[in-house]
C-alpha cells in the first residue's frame, strides 16, 4: 500500500526544495521570524515565531500551491486543476491558480464556513459545495476530476507541494541557523514532511517536535503502532489538524526522523490562540496556535532551548475568537 | 517657530530614503501587499493592505528607529539613547538599539499599559514609568537627556528615522506601481510625511488620503487655519492617532502635498478593528485599522480605484479587542 508512493517521497528532496525557492520567490515574499521576550519568559526557551500566518491567504499552504502551479504542464494549465478543501488548502489553491491565470474549481462540505467560501469566491474560483462531510466532498471531487479532465491535486501526496512548503524550512534556517528545536502543526503531514527534509539537509541534530489535536491523533497512534493509523473522527475546531489520517507521503519522510509528537487538547488550543493574541499581538487559527500551546506544555523540556515555533495560519473564525477572549 | 525645521525637512528626502533603504534591509524584512476581495466588494474599490503590523514589534515605526541607530555617531553610541512613548516608538527604538548594542532608555507614563512595558523591557531597554500624562513624560525625558548626555530621540521631528519609514513606500510602489491612491494613518505624521516624499518622487499624481481621529485632528485643523494648530486633548482609544500636535517637520512636508483628510470617530476605529479581524484576520491596533474604516466612510469616492491601505501597527490591548468583538 505504501510502496507505490515510495518513489514519490523520494522527490521531495533537498534539490527540489532549492528549485522550489526560486519559483515560490517570484510570488511570494519571505516571511518573518520574530523573537518574544514575554512567551520566552514563560516558558524558560528562547521562543521564536515562524509568521507562516502572514502569508496571503493567511496561511503556509500557499507555499505549496504556488510551486505546484509553476511546475504544471501545459495540458495541466489549459484543463484546469481541481481540489476538496475546507479552508486553507483551497485559498491558497486558488490564490496561486489566479496568479497563473489557472482554471480553478473548489469543492467544500455542504456545511462549509461561509467566510471562507466567499473569500474562496472573491479569489475567482469556482466554488462548488458538496458533500456531508469531508470525506464525501472528497469522492465527489475525485469524481468530477475524472469526468472533467481537472488535474485532483491531494495536496499532502503531491510532491510539488510538498517541496513548496519546504521553503518555509529554509527561511528558518537563513534566520537562525543556530536553531535547536522546531515546533511544527501536524494536520495531513505536508509542513512537518517538508521541514524534515529540510533538516536532515542543514542540520539532522535539530528537534523536530509534532503537534497534533488529541481529537485528530493519527500521527501519534501511527508512530506507536508503527503503520498509517486512521482515526474514526477528527473533530477539533482547529481545521488545520482535522485530519483522519496523515498522507501516505508525510508518513514514510516523518515516521522515522521526528523527535517527538505532543497531543494538545481543545483548551489548550484555545489557550493558545489567546496567548497568540496578547503576547505576539497575532490573529492564530487554532493549529496556528498549537505550537505556543505545546511549548507550554513541555516548557519543562525545552528550558534553554533555542525553539522557532510554525504559526501556521491566521484563519480563526469570530466564534472561536469570542471563546479565546473569554478564557 | 518653524523656521529652523525647514532644513532638516529637506534632508528628508528620497536619495536618504534610498540610503535608508540599504540599512534597514540589513535587519528587517520586507512586509507583503495583499489583495483583500472582500473589503474590495465593501467599497467597490481594488483594496490591498500594505502590512506594516507584521514588523517585529508590530509596527511600522521600526523601520525609522532601525535607520537611525544604523547612522548614530560613536560618541552617542557609546552614551545611549532616550526615547518617551506610551507604545510602538519605544518598542521599536528598544529592538533597533539592542540590534545594535546601544543602551535605550524608555521613558512612559505612570499609568502605561502593563503590557506594552513587559515587553520593552524584555527588549531589554532600562523602563523608566514618569509623568501623569505624556507631555510630563516629554519635559521629564528631555530634562534627563540634558543630564545623562544621552541622546534624546523626539522622532517626527528627526530625519534620519523619517528617511527610515520612506522604506514602506518605496515598497508599495515596487509591489504596486500602479496604485492611485493610499491611505495613511496620522498621528505625529511621521509616516504620512516620509510616503509623500516618495509618492512626490515616483508618482506625484497618486492621492495621500490622511486619516485622524476625530478626537485627535491636529492635522485636520491645521490645514484649515494654515498653521500648526495644537489641540487640548488627544484622547482617542488608538495610541498611534492621539497626538495633540503633529511634529514640525512633517507638517511641513505635508501641508501644501496632501490630497485630503478624513476624521474617523472612535465607533467607526472599533468597525474598523472587526473588520481587520474578519476580513484580513489581522489583529490591527486603532490606528491600524483606521485606513480600513476611513475606506469604508469615503467609499463613494473611491470606487473603481486601487487603494493602498497602511495597517501601521498591532498593538491593541485586550480590552478594546473585546469592544470591537462585541460589535
Amino acid at each position: 500500500m505504501l510502496e507505490k508512493y515510495r518513489e514519490r517521497a523520494e522527490s521531495v528532496n533537498f534539490l527540489n526544495i532549492y528549485k522550489a525557492r526560486k519559483a515560490v520567490y517570484q510570488s511570494l515574499k519571505k516571511t518573518h521570524l520574530i523573537h518574544y521576550p514575554g512567551l520566552s519568559q514563560m516558558t524558560g526557551a528562547e521562543i521564536y515565531i515562524k509568521h507562516e500566518n502572514h502569508n496571503p491567504t493567511g496561511s503556509f499552504k500557499i507555499r505549496g500551491a504556488v510551486n505546484f502551479m509553476a511546475s504544471l504542464p501545459d495540458d495541466v494549465r489549459e484543463k484546469g486543476v481541481i481540489v476538496a478543501t475546507r479552508g486553507n488548502h483551497g485559498l491558497a489553491t486558488a490564490w496561486a491558480a489566479r496568479n497563473e491565470g489557472i482554471f480553478c474549481n473548489v469543492v467544500v462540505p455542504i456545511n462549509n464556513n461561509p467566510e471562507i467560501n466567499s473569500v474562496i469566491k472573491g479569489l475567482g474560483a469556482e466554488l462548488m459545495q458538496h458533500g456531508k462531510d469531508f470525506y464525501e466532498t472528497q469522492v465527489y471531487c475525485e469524481e468530477l476530476a475524472d469526468e472533467m479532465g481537472y488535474y485532483y491535486i491531494e495536496q499532502g501526496n503531491e510532491p510539488g507541494v510538498l517541496n513548496g512548503l519546504g521553503t518555509m524550512g529554509l527561511e528558518i534556517f537563513e534566520d537562525l541557523p543556530e536553531v535547536d528545536t522546531i515546533i511544527v502543526p501536524v494536520g495531513g503531514g505536508g509542513g512537518c514532511a517538508s521541514l524534515i527534509r529540510v533538516a536532515q539537509a542543514i542540520n539532522p541534530g535539530v528537534n523536530i517536535i509534532g503537534v497534533v489535536a488529541e481529537k485528530a491523533p493519527s500521527l501519534k497512534l501511527s508512530l506507536e503502532k508503527g503503520e498509517l493509523v486512521t482515526t474514526e473522527a477528527a473533530e477539533t475546531f482547529a481545521d488545520g489538524l482535522a485530519a483522519r489520517s496523515i498522507f501516505q507521503i508525510p508518513y514514510l519522510i516523518i515516521k522515522d526522523t521526528i523527535s517527538e509528537v505532543v497531543a494538545v487538547t481543545e483548551k489548550e488550543l484555545i489557550q493558545g490562540v489567546l496567548l497568540s493574541l496578547t503576547q505576539t499581538h497575532n490573529l492564530a487559527e487554532g493549529a496556528g496556535a498549537s505550537g505556543i500551546a505545546c511549548a507550554l506544555k513541555i516548557k519543562e523540556k525545552l528550558a534553554g532551548r533555542k525553539v522557532v515555533i510554525i504559526m501556521t495560519g491566521a484563519n480563526l473564525d469570530r466564534k472561536h475568537l469570542l471563546l479565546a477572549l473569554n478564557e
